[in-house]
């Protein structure tokens, strides 16, 4: 105990099918490397923080995995996403959450979604024409007031609300919840920028084991300035629990000609 | 360019004055390793992500810095302190912010605090006896109705607001941001928790340079669940501009006959 174990090496394929465009979606690398890093007494991620050094392809990566320390509650890893060169590197803090946690205190609760049978499903052939690998993965069912840039009609509120869970209908996981917080479309595209909105850096904090069903996202971004946004994503379940955390600081441009939305 | 360049290695001196009884504040260590990552090209850290393995004693320690990829806009590095063995792991991206970026999109605003002569300091020697180290180098205002738990009757609510500002009266610099957006009191004080919250892993955004003058701070708990909380701070200087967010996922313990707040 406190002492690092070593490091231990993976190799992986990265599966085209998850990818952006010809980019492996940035929460399916993190679900993929933090999956590396678990273990039987410390089989959950609770805090994960990946910084995107440069974007692998899809195909074959290698994980190399050290131990920092394996504690009684929780054990901490460096976990490391190369191809020929460093592409994604994380450190994971993982223990293990109770199923049956009361809470203890919470602010707020989940957002406000219409039914599911009146939001839309996110097609994997988006609005800019890039094929959105993780829209084939999940079924990402938007709140249509959020959703208006599809529409050419941006709100001018960088908010987005939706049903998420697997496409193969099986319920989350805990590593599913890493996929999601970084599933949505990009605040972004509210504010009529439809570019592409690379991810520098993204932690994710797991707060509970999600129950059965569906999860509610919303994505909120707090602050456009300089080139950098920030992007905020909680996840709930279907029983009113927070169950994810997430914050990404990314990149956006603003093509010429931008005309703000009219708002 | 896109190639790792090697590993430098530091020696630095913790100091006993910006300890929290005698551990090290994890501002004060995250702001120390972020400054020796930081090169003329990448002078500022944007996103740093700090998961605190083991807590360091004052003294001697080393810091190990390996450089992941030197790009155009940004810098990546993995950011080791040990004493023997790992005591904190951090990655940071680093880049140039703009002196006089403009807003492109803001959502809230500074946090409405009362003039600076109605928030009294915060005393190094706090009510649980502990000396709090960052509050010696840190002159913190707290709004008086936000630390009814120093007079034994917390509001409830997790949430404090305060001016900081560098106890020496210089103007803040990028770097004092991370120290400051770990320097408020623990949100748990407000619940009538009143012991130690370790933290286990913070991360800070810096998103502006700061303006000269006083920051005002607001920290938040959205959780506390399971033994484990989040706290959430943001940093907004003189002139009324978001400069930091920081989230942190720290412990807290529900001591034996404790009895919730009388609100």
């Amino acid at each position: 105990m406190g002492v690092s174990a070593g490091t231990s090496r993976y190799d992986v394929d990265l599966e085209a099918s998850w990818s952006i465009g010809t980019k492996p979606h940035g929460g399916y690398l993190l679900s993929t490397m933090a999956g590396l890093a678990l273990d039987e007494v410390h089989p959950h991620p609770m805090a994960i923080s990946a910084h995107y050094v440069a974007s692998p392809d899809a195909g074959r990566a290698t994980v190399e995995v050290e131990r920092l320390r394996t504690g009684r509650s929780v054990s901490s890893s460096r976990i490391r996403l190369s191809q020929d060169s460093i592409r994604v590197e994380a450190l994971l803090t993982a223990g293990r959450l109770s199923a049956d946690a009361d809470v203890f205190w919470s602010a707020g609760g989940p957002p406000d979604l219409p039914p599911l049978e009146d939001c839309p499903r996110a097609p994997a052939e988006g609005p800019t024409g890039l094929r959105v690998g993780q829209l084939d993965h999940c079924e990402l069912k938007i709140d249509p007031s959020t959703a208006m840039w599809a529409l050419g009609a941006p709100t001018g509120t960088p908010e987005v609300r939706a049903w998420i869970r697997r496409d193969d209908g099986n319920d989350p996981s805990v590593l599913d919840l890493l996929v999601f917080a970084d599933a949505l479309p990009p605040v972004t595209f509210d504010l009529g920028l439809m570019g592409w909105v690379p991810t520098l850096e993204l932690t994710v904090l797991v707060r509970a084991l999600p129950a059965p069903g569906w999860i509610r996202a919303v994505q909120r971004g707090r602050l456009l300035q300089d080139g950098w946004l920030d992007e905020e994503c909680e996840l709930w379940d279907s029983e009113d629990r927070l169950v994810a955390q997430a914050r990404q600081l990314a990149g956006y441009r603003v093509p010429a000609g931008y005309t703000p939305p009219n708002v």
